[in-house]
């Protein structure tokens, strides 16, 4: 289920890297009767990731109702489980730009062996709040996306 | 660590009454590794009879940023574990009202059996969210909660 | 980004059909700072459904620790928004069967109009937690998904 | 509703002093439609600084299932909102010792200010899961207890 290029896979090899990450802080009632972290929890962790890549591209914070994009898809491959006690990070770079719509890859890795737990990709759409339609993605976010990243989409 | 007057105890047995009770669907990640819903859940419950009830009294739903009373101050008993599987409902009722703040008794109970699991008090406080300061009880929610409890305060 | 059939692909329309359905009770910090349900709430509405649809099946309560599946992959689509004085239910069916695995269609409708909020595709893989490897789907459940379905995979 | 020693009141001081705090990393989800974390979600924070307190004491990371505590009570005081941008931490101290049961004073506070948050205490008592009976705290914890606070109980 890993849908990310192996270290042998050159061509993409440059695309794939992560400059994005932060450490998640587990919370005793992310697990669930398993003793796992629970699938739904995941969501947030990647919305962590998000929201703190956004801040770093914006190079400010983001005010609680100065979002413009919407999530409109995710897949998630749960590739092994994560325990309470396990030091995670989650992983974020964008991985394409369209006229409305912007793609992410994340991941959520063990910070210690660098074991993939879960990788997601994401598709957000830029969104009108006040008129309730989607918009393109901005130059400015473009522009401070292609700035962190370092290549052009 | 029952606060709730036991059933020989005439005298204040009639305000002990619920009026209100709604059943609480149970999910997955409810539970934590123990296995056991975990105890933050609780609260969510509580928001769940209270947002019911103030909808009830008023007769209609409350508009999304249309509250205008914060929570001061809950304390709660833990008695018995709740289970995934579990029926439970959460009772509610008006215990007390003041000028600037009213009192709410809760309880998690199981449907079947009645036993209770957790008792809750809260005090709400009015509160005007443009100005950030504290205000009266309207004496329109005054006179709905009389209404729905049968009695004055 | 739907991804069912529409109403006039009459092929595929009849493995369409979702006979189990479950009410959502939706709790006041399922909203974010939005106002919309977070998009991280939706996996605990699909595990609500797939949580009663196997109980259904198996003609029995699952036991906590009885579990021997795990999620593999999920896909979502939101489509559109929900809000907390919105009625919703999530709708799950099984749409394949593997050896090892299986695959379920879920969405999450409004009950009042029927209005698809959000669709959900998720492969589970039988597990075994003694061993922690992946097992076959028992024959068991294969029967009763296929008498509940109505159809063989 | 404060209900720590003021400044001023020396008597006390010396048993208020918060050895153990650690930082709250806070979720896009912990906020609820009024933009404010919600209330049910502190327990969570509260949790967090309990469990990094008892690993901290025992000098190891507790096992998942190795808990023989359980939460009977808590109170808690909301004092002021929690934003998703503060920066905030949770201290943590325990107040009391009994035979079978011990209690925590904790906080919110902002990490830059100082600005009290939210108090909360709660009692726990030493649980033995196999038999469902209450049971004393261990001298071990005890001890360690009184090591890291720095006086007896």
């Amino acid at each position: 289920m890993r849908i990310f290029a192996s270290k042998t896979d050159n061509m993409s090899e440059e695309k794939e890297i992560y400059k994005h990450s932060i450490p998640v802080q587990l919370r005793f009632n992310d697990t669930d009767a398993l003793g796992h972290v629970n699938n739904s929890v995941y969501l947030s962790f990647y919305d962590l990731g998000k929201s703190d890549y956004f801040n770093t591209i914006r190079g400010l914070e983001i005010k609680q109702r100065d979002v413009d994009v919407v999530i409109a898809h995710i897949d998630v491959d749960f590739i092994a489980p994560v325990f309470l006690n396990d030091h995670i990070a989650v992983q974020t770079r964008v991985s394409a730009i369209g006229n409305k719509s912007f793609s992410l890859k994340q991941r959520i890795v063990d910070q210690e062996t660098g074991e993939e737990k879960c990788v997601c990709h994401t598709v957000m759409v830029g969104f009108d709040f006040e008129t309730n339609t989607t918009k393109p993605i901005s130059q400015e976010w473009r522009n401070a996306i292609e700035l962190y990243e370092g290549h052009s989409y």
